[in-house]
């Protein structure tokens, strides 16, 4: 593992930590005594799962100066994360509240995050060319933009750095409508975000946000899609995407299809008949991903990509704590659960 | 929620509380030490799921007037229930323990309920006139009658004065071979007593109990047995049932079938296959029809009942905490487990 | 206790409920999974207490309209608690960190509440009017106009319209340096309200806070401060204080003071050796006293807010559950711990 | 250890098993949702702490015929208990809540056991000539003949058939007013049944109860009342008493005190600042008792009673868990809390 | 129950007794801070179950002098096997972590048992003699003589003379590739031990590791392999086998098949959807087999140990705690869920 | 806190780390289900609280190259410590199970360690030059040298290169009578041991343990003991010893004192009297008092190691975790346990 980090550099995340809080045991909140909380927020749970398949990454964000950012900060650590570039401030850290589904119910959210650590994250502080330094991949997702105009402007001063510096950057732009408050158009912030970026993690639904475009879901829908995505933000390299078909909260099938920008791809479908978290696993594709895209070609990044989403699943919590020997071996079709002794 | 409390006057609810008491995640009690608890009742938890659904209802009972009647009170309260006409009295409240089963191991119980608060309850005491102003449903069980002759009569007096004043009665009058110790025969009570109902909530079995009759489970054998319990008891006007098919006790399957009077309508079946408490799904059933009842034509209000059933398959403990919003989707087909941010 | 409902009208109270959450067994957030959570909040304390105590209360807030606050509304109405004034809004509620400390560690907090449901409360929405119809005391604390110059302007229509009826105003007015964000002067609107007030609850520092006096803490300088408030807010009827000795978190003692207008009267002091929960004994304290005030003369309604205040020491979460008799006993000094069976 | 079972015979005991329930942390029952629970009663206490000192037991007792008395049983074995006497009955088991208090707040105990296995014991079924077989000391309380005629006589029947073979009877004889629902003279059955028993574990209050005197609480008091006692019940030989100051819930101290037939014995006072569990501490002491007039002579034997009593306030749950080297070390004074590697 | 003991003497079963701890709800070691725990170890999880059916059983090991070795003994106590050749010695209790895996994720354990008490065990301390007394079935596994050279020699000594006692003896004799550190060849002395046993529970594997053949898993491989088992270990009479399909972690299939010495038998698949815990799977069929022939023909005892086996997977732990009873149920295709009140 | 990173260097230290397993709530083993963990070592704790106090620290180790390595690695991280020179190994990571005491029970521990990880060092493997790389104090305990040969070898090595290069060595030597099972006399090898060291933590008791001296326990002996461990050791410059009263294992009580080679110095007795923890004290102590030299004189120096000694007792687990602010607040008397807000 040692030699992958030398070999990849440091893959940079950029976004709000989140504390989850839920009742254990999918009780509903108005039945609990008691929650058990998590540290996470999408790019972090991306910096997390990187960081766990041995690679090096660094987390840029702020969280409060209080008890809660001190154990915020211990949670990033604690996964090997660098923190040096999360930034301490007097505002409350974001939260939210789960209500864990099972079967035919779904799970519920509630945000408390707008008036957060994050949101009054200030450009003017976040050092970009310090935080760059030695950094291969820059990682973003749509939730940063929609939080607040400074989260916003801070990302974009990152993306043109990066950008410049020849730095990969991956965009997983999906569109929140129940975010964006603070006046501005999302479709077009995004379009102009992907347009600094190298890769595109999303398919049809998150191309026709962003383009105002409006093609089928279907195999043929997605290749024209990624193409005139390409087309109209040429730095795009591959449009990554994975398909989910959910029988029940408990019980989903992902499959994960690509355009490499010569080929359309797909992976086998995985099953995952019992879950028992379904929180980041969109967050667990990504970082598979990336690590896919370091290590092995589109196909086999793909699958990987695939499989630890799968994977993630069956782990508590917003963060993917598979093992690359984990993935592999889910990617290689062994998910008969035999013990490993 | 304020207009559908005018527009539905109170449901009156009548029947014993108890304390449910089980080891948590799977475990038997014997390797165990600790229990989660819940307060339920089937008629307790008929009222509560009104409750949720924004309904005003007030439950009749007696709780014991000692820190576990307080607990018992505050957990009505909790859902909303009116608690006017709780009485304390001198005796402990019932209570029984759980071992939840998984897959193929049943659930098992253990009553201790038969010198319980409930039972001892005097008909004397109870003011159903005051209790009974501005009611406009009145829900009772097989299980009240089958407890103790002072509960039987207890309800008795209720009937009677509900018919009287044109309440609407919905009676579940399943018989329970292991309660009626006290020297009565069931069968012929719980005939009388749905002879002053006008709602049926049951199928073939309850009504051949009742009426010592041996009508098959299919359809047609529903059908007839439904005229023939109208003829019977000519105050019955419709006969509602569920079907359950058990694959284990982690998975089941159930669907609505009934009697309008006039015609037999039927349900889609919804498919639960992570099942995490089936306690009190059939109260969630009546409760679901009630609201349906008040709501809807009887075709929707038989779908809202099974979807609302099928829910409670979801939730821990004895009582339905969906809301109409969540029965509306299940109803819809919506159960693929997709996050409520 | 029906009977003191109907003798002693209605008490009203207005604030904010938070969530608090808090690791189990004194843990630091840092080395906790879990933390427990309670409904609480200065004012919605006092309500419980009273509630508790068998007494009628109605507490008016806004809580958020999500599944937190559908959890906030059910904690108030499990301790009977009339709900019909809470407000649901589109604003998160409030919360707060609690790490418990013990011995020579204290406790330390950390707030998320400036922009949550309550500081958002629109004081044109509240219909002081109807609210207040049977309520004979109104209670406040110094917290509300803290936190939001609309729940100042709310309270403030509170108290105007309280006076006219010829309400009991009970005021907790205590300064809260870390709030007051707003650009008021805590000071001058403090002083402003307790001039529409009838019972002060505090002591020297709180009335040297709103009078930008100097008195000393000893008896001598309560009686003085107590007179020169009485003297420059003139409705104030009588000044209720406790004195607290902190041996450590988990060591305290307390006694109560007041100069009822015409004498200077005092307790014996409680010891709590062992102190369980040292959040809200202020708040119980309060609902002593206003319970005191409606059943006994001032010397025993003294008396009986010391006992209530050290009893909630012995009590989880922020609320003081013990009952009335509970409170009787340890005032009149059975505090031995025999066994209650 | 091998050796004092073969030295010392069977212990055996004979009373009521119940399921103690009761919230963590100091919780009120209303605010929680779990209970631990353990499994104890008088008599099964004493022969749990003897089983634990290494010595022979057997518990003579009824338990309900489902997945609670399985447990019941269970945890009897698990301390080494022989469970050939315990007999499976259709009743319940017998249980109690107890809210555990702290400092000035008492614990509460709610009961559920009048209609329960144990009172509805058959004097015919209990075969005492097998089950006093190799008996040695047969330990009772008045707890048993207070829960139903039928515990009575069985009692009855033991301590006639003890007495004939010699065997040592303990009496702990405490009068429980409000037990004796039956229609008794608690106060004279209990002098008849001390009246067939060696050993006197009580003091003032109880011979007071049970001969209708009134002898004062100090030294004097205390040897004139065993005097007397030991005039009208002339099987018993000693008296062993301990007396007990209750600082608070969380904070007692305890001596032994004895006549001993010939001299009045007394010991150091133990000190007990941080309870943990006062429940069972009398138990423990009657079972140091007898594992002390097994080993020792009077004094030190009154002194290894006095330790053990003091230890069991350090451990949770209804039966004390120390060992005879804990004891010892106690009894030393080594109770300055060095931990034992 | 009782007749049953008397008619089927004692097993003995001789083997290392495990704490197992592990995490609970799913979670990885490092997200956790608490664990859950329980004693087993696979002769010891057969002598459990068979105890639990009703059987009278012994256990032989060594465990630590210790409070683990307290809470060991007291686990066995507890269900009722009989632990008089339970030996204390000054090494550690051996132990594992398991991570409980769920869907696609597989289980995953860290041993911790080379130098723990079992494996320090002496043979000359073993009393196998006097163990012997009364047993009519001796059951072994090829951990035991995988951990030490001792713990083999000490097994040896067993075999040798519960074959002249005509005991019948059970081989579960698996090769665990991780263990047999010692210097021996795992495959030889299997084959050794195996030449002294009588019933064989295992399948094509373990006798393709055993005889060093190379036999295919299909029903005739099945066939040939036993006839050759039996041909170089003449005195194996039966052979025993369990066939599982994993569809996940969390869905497995298995049945049962044999051959008598006569004839090829087999059973109905079970399936088990929703696995509580796959730990022990193996050893409750071994259980159910022993109990099976003791008390059914050939056939019905395969049916009885895949039904043991099926309903183990919904227990939580090591061991089997379903009775004959539920047992016997889910043989008679009884597996919908029907709650047991 | 950057500063004084940049200020102080790197403090590494080298030693065991186990995972302490613990039942909660004071439990004794045999009556939970359920285990907290912590991991600590009285080395990583010292690191652990510099490290949490600001510091730059680095930790040398072996670990369990398996699941419980995996979040051991992540504990040390969790709280900032470098693990670049943990090395993961195939043996088992050591651990203890500690029964929690109170009041008059004291704790109790099992270890299970001379076997595991650490046990196994390899002092070739060791890279010291690369480790104490920008290292300006190095830590040690007598543990170390007394697990195991290799332990002591590889601390041997460190020790002379710390020496060479000019470190300060700071050494809490306490010689555990129930480790050194290795065949070396434990007292000869500290005394070696300490001749490279620069600060000796520790007292009469520990430096008679060395020199075979006799030294009474007061004032005096303390001074001449040190003079003369100074005269022996030439290397040693100053003692530091801390004074432990224990009332019971709930009620401690702490002072200060030293020979700093020019005076005798000490500070105001702490008093703990509800103490929640009481493993990993000493640790805290040394950490204060590294913390103390780096940043005050002397007195304040061991003032400060004393309160923060005082504080560990209020703090779950074995490490310390209380601020440089929190520490100094005690240090200053403010243990009258006001809520910090």
């Amino acid at each position: 593992m040692a030699d992958s980090k030398k070999n990849t550099g440091t893959i940079v995340t950029f976004g709000e930590v989140l504390m989850r809080l839920s009742p254990s045991e999918n009780r509903k909140l108005v039945q609990a005594d008691t929650m058990d909380f998590y540290f996470g927020g999408t790019e972090m749970n991306v910096a997390t799962s990187l960081s766990n398949f041995g690679l090096s990454t660094r987390h840029v964000t702020n969280v409060s100066d209080d008890l809660v950012g001190d154990a915020a900060v211990a949670a990033m650590r604690k996964y090997g994360i660098d923190v040096s570039a999360v930034n301490r401030v007097d505002h409350p850290l974001g939260l939210y509240f789960l209500e864990v589904g099972a079967s035919i119910r779904p799970s519920r959210i509630a945000y408390n995050r707008l008036h957060g650590a994050f949101a009054n994250i200030d450009p003017d502080v976040v050092d970009w060319d310090k935080i760059l330094e030695g950094c291969t991949y820059f990682h973003w997702t749509g939730i940063t933009p929609a939080i607040s105009e400074n989260a916003y402007k801070t990302l974009k001063n990152a993306l043109n750095l990066a950008k410049k510096k020849g730095i990969t950057i991956t965009a997983d732009p999906a569109y929140r409508s129940n975010l964006w408050k603070y006046g501005k158009d999302g479709h077009e912030i995004l379009k102009e975000l992907v347009s600094s970026s190298t890769i595109f993690i999303g398919g049809v639904n998150e191309i026709n946000e962003i383009l105002g475009t409006d093609y089928p879901f279907e195999e043929d829908g997605f290749i024209e899609a990624s193409k005139r995505l390409i087309e109209e933000c040429p730095s795009i390299e591959k449009v990554f995407d994975k398909v989910r078909t959910g029988l029940s909260a408990s019980w989903q099938k992902i499959y994960g299809r690509a355009w490499t920008g010569k080929q359309y791809i797909t992976t086998e479908e995985i099953e995952v008949a019992s879950v028992v978290d379904r929180i980041g696993t969109g967050d667990a594709y990504a970082a598979g991903l990336i690590y896919g895209l370091q290590h092995f070609d589109d196909e086999k990044a793909l699958r990987f990509a695939n499989a630890a989403c799968g994977l993630k699943h069956t782990i508590l919590g917003d963060v993917n704590l598979a093992s690359v020997e984990e993935v592999l071996e889910v990617m290689e079709g062994n998910t008969g659960g035999r013990i490993k002794r």
